[in-house]
């Protein structure tokens, strides 16, 4: 088939960005396995998660069935301030490759939380407001989407409580920066402010903090504060929703152009940038019209899929949050401080969890000396210094380019270059001063994790 | 008459970005001052120039004939990695300020050195491959030049030696790293490498440098060594020649929706960015065909234009550069340590300067307290962090809408924003925390600084 010339980047019309979200789940034939609550072990319904989520999102969460989401006006009309964002033809990398494969990616970089979480962000933001709510309260790790929900926020007005892991707000102060220039408040985590906060510095004193505790913090504040709700960046089925627009914006890109991606890529952490960016392939695969090869790219220190177990654990360190059937390295399992970027979470997403499960995606992991010689290979023939996350995609994606110069093979890849590394420069000089390395967790130390793990044996699903 | 509708971002097709440059020169009746030899006050031969700059751009320094010079195929195939940059219309920013006139901004922040700058980086860096250097020498002061140097250098594989002002240096070891993870080498200036760094450094022992001196380190290094030749960021008529770019395609854009600015507006250091996005508009006016107000901010710390003097200075503190006819504080002026931007160059392009004399554009000034108060202000509706160097133009436009807002009239406003702010985090903490002031030179300060001002009565021109 004869190709319209490619351009360099491929953007949409604004009238083109997506108008509905895609929701994967309406083509799964086995449903992500619902929430369940701790105590009784029975799924969550939407009345019990209203404490915790806005109203619109607990139904979000739960709505298996609508393929088609509509995107209200006013998160279309935010959308359209940094959206649609482009499709990159890396014809640079390609030659530095020297491959005969097509290498394409999506760039969610180009908006000031310099990721993809902004489309999930303005989301939950909306549907706060909606709710005629006064804030919200989330924690972040690496900071995206910490300073993606402060955008949001301030853009509709509400306030925006951000727990932030003690390690990053001291070691990144800018990102903090960021995050108050857009009126957020900021707390390091564990904090005085929570009795889960107190709770965790009581029982590990010098403890720099991770995801999981500033999670049950911001889930304690969310919870016991008039007009808060909780939100959450990653894992969850709303935020795969929101973050399928990469996909179907993707999707549309390529098809006006008639390429046909053979491997799609996409790095996981949560899964959010993953599960959004397949989302609509993953649609035509379950449903057996077209046939990808999807791959998940983890880093080797946190390897949720890799060597997870898939059962019901906990979100959090302190226990404070519903339980999620995914692979799971523990809820007490923290990746080695060394690690340089996010990813850092011991779970992963249900839906892509089950869809894993049954193989309809594969899995690989990234040490980071590798990607980080991999971002820097990229940095300089494309221009783009990617966000460490991002650049676990882009190790996978070149390594599947110099298996098709070995083969001869002309394959399309996709990957999804989810964010910019503008507040990684720490790790960036690590690797530039040759001083970085990785810690891959032994098989005891995975086995340490896995105790933790609840044990729910009389779940039937 | 009526308009199409406009759309959030304005997005030339690949195929639209400019072919060529637009030399505004061509257009002025008296064209701006040659640069002359310090010793001998007689204009700068190209050859002369030789030594210091690229062979082809001594030719595009002296051209002041031709208006449509073309962009080389390899300078057009990197602008397709990040341009066509959008022209935006800042919807949201006029809703807050609930005024009748229409807000645009040139967004040239979506790349990864930040800013414009990288549109004549990689010019330079081209024109140096082509006559077979080995590399090239630069100073950076706020470092956005650096980074977009450093880039453009790693795509052609040029070797690249930065002088970075020493406080920035310390102060920004972010910037710093990512000109390492291109690949440059970064030297803080004054250092003891160069025989005026180290002259500079036993008169004044404990300076954090400046960008006169940093400039006077590139330069000697560029002429001592063998395959090497210097580049400046800004202040050049080829800088602005390259920057040109800008304005072709907000012109484009602008026109293809039948949009006609009333009042241009860019913030002013060099006059890169400014001079860069007038060029085609102010050819229009050179020539009587339309009228359009053009204003350029400077910072009030640093007010070439407002309370400079308009004859031939130095460009560096050491005194090895030409001498340039600008608007000018004098070489050894140094604005206050506590500005936290750039801007901060003693002198103006003299292309600038001699349409200034002439007094088709106008200038302000912008405290810098008020510029962080409407980078604030812009980045919580439009969403992107502007850098202060382009939160000086912010101040204005909205200082404009404000004025329109008074009388009811809607004019079409068009400024520059140039860069984002990612790195300037530590000036926002300070504004963030109320901390921050500006130094207003007084006039006995700018009489000290203009008593280094040679003297040049014997020059004709």
């Amino acid at each position: 088939m004869s190709e319209k010339e490619i351009p360099y980047k491929i953007y949409l019309r604004e009238d083109e960005i997506p108008k509905t979200w895609y929701n994967v789940r309406a083509d799964m034939k086995n449903k992500p396995a619902p929430l369940i609550h701790p105590g009784t072990h029975k799924p969550l319904s939407a009345e019990e998660m209203e404490p915790i989520f806005c109203r619109e999102l607990c139904e979000q969460e739960l709505d298996n069935d609508t393929r088609f989401i509509p995107i209200p006006e006013e998160i279309q009309d935010f959308y359209k301030m940094y959206r649609p964002s482009p499709v990159v033809r890396a014809y640079c990398l390609e030659k530095k490759l020297d491959t005969p494969a097509h290498i394409y990616y999506k760039f969610e970089g180009n908006n000031t939380s310099g990721s993809h979480k902004l489309n999930s962000a303005i989301a939950q933001a909306y549907y706060a407001k909606k709710q005629g709510l006064k804030g919200v309260t989330t924690e972040t790790g690496a900071g995206q989407w910490g300073t993606a929900l402060s955008m949001a926020c301030a853009y509709f007005g509400l306030d925006c409580k951000v727990f932030m892991v003690k390690v990053s707000y001291e070691q990144k102060p800018f990102r903090r920066e960021v995050m108050r220039t857009y009126g957020a408040s900021v707390t390091p985590s564990p904090s005085e402010t929570t009795e889960v906060g107190r709770k965790i510095l009581e029982e590990f004193p010098g403890t720099t903090g991770s995801l999981g505790c500033a999670i049950s913090e911001a889930v304690e504040v969310a919870t016991h504060t008039e007009g808060y709700r909780y939100v959450l960046g990653s894992v969850l089925n709303q935020v795969l929703l929101h973050q399928s627009v990469i996909g179907v914006e993707a999707k549309t890109a390529l098809d006006d152009y008639g390429v046909v991606p053979d491997i799609i890529i996409g790095c996981a952490g949560g899964g959010s940038n993953l599960g959004g960016l397949i989302s609509p392939f993953m649609g035509e695969k379950l449903r057996g019209e077209k046939d990808y090869e999807i791959i998940a790219v983890e880093p080797a220190s946190c390897p949720s899929f890799t060597r997870g177990k898939f059962t019901y654990d906990f979100c959090d360190t302190g226990h404070v949050t519903p339980l999620a059937k995914m692979y799971t390295l523990g809820s007490e399992f923290i990746p080695s401080a060394n690690h340089a970027g996010g990813l850092r979470f011991h779970g992963m997403s249900p839906v892509l969890s089950q869809l894993y499960d049954e193989g309809y995606m594969k899995a690989v992991t990234a040490e980071q000396t590798d990607v980080f010689k991999a971002a820097t290979e990229f940095a300089r023939v494309e221009g783009i210094l990617p966000a460490p996350e991002s650049s676990h995609a882009i190790k996978a994606a070149i390594d599947e380019a110099l298996k098709c110069k070995e083969t001869g093979e002309s394959k399309n890849i996709l990957f999804g270059l989810t964010g910019t590394g503008y507040f990684d420069m720490v790790a960036y000089q690590k690797f530039n001063d040759g001083q970085m390395e990785d810690h891959i967790p032994t098989d005891s130390e995975l086995e340490a994790g896995f105790k933790n793990i609840p044990d729910t044996s009389d779940v039937q699903f």
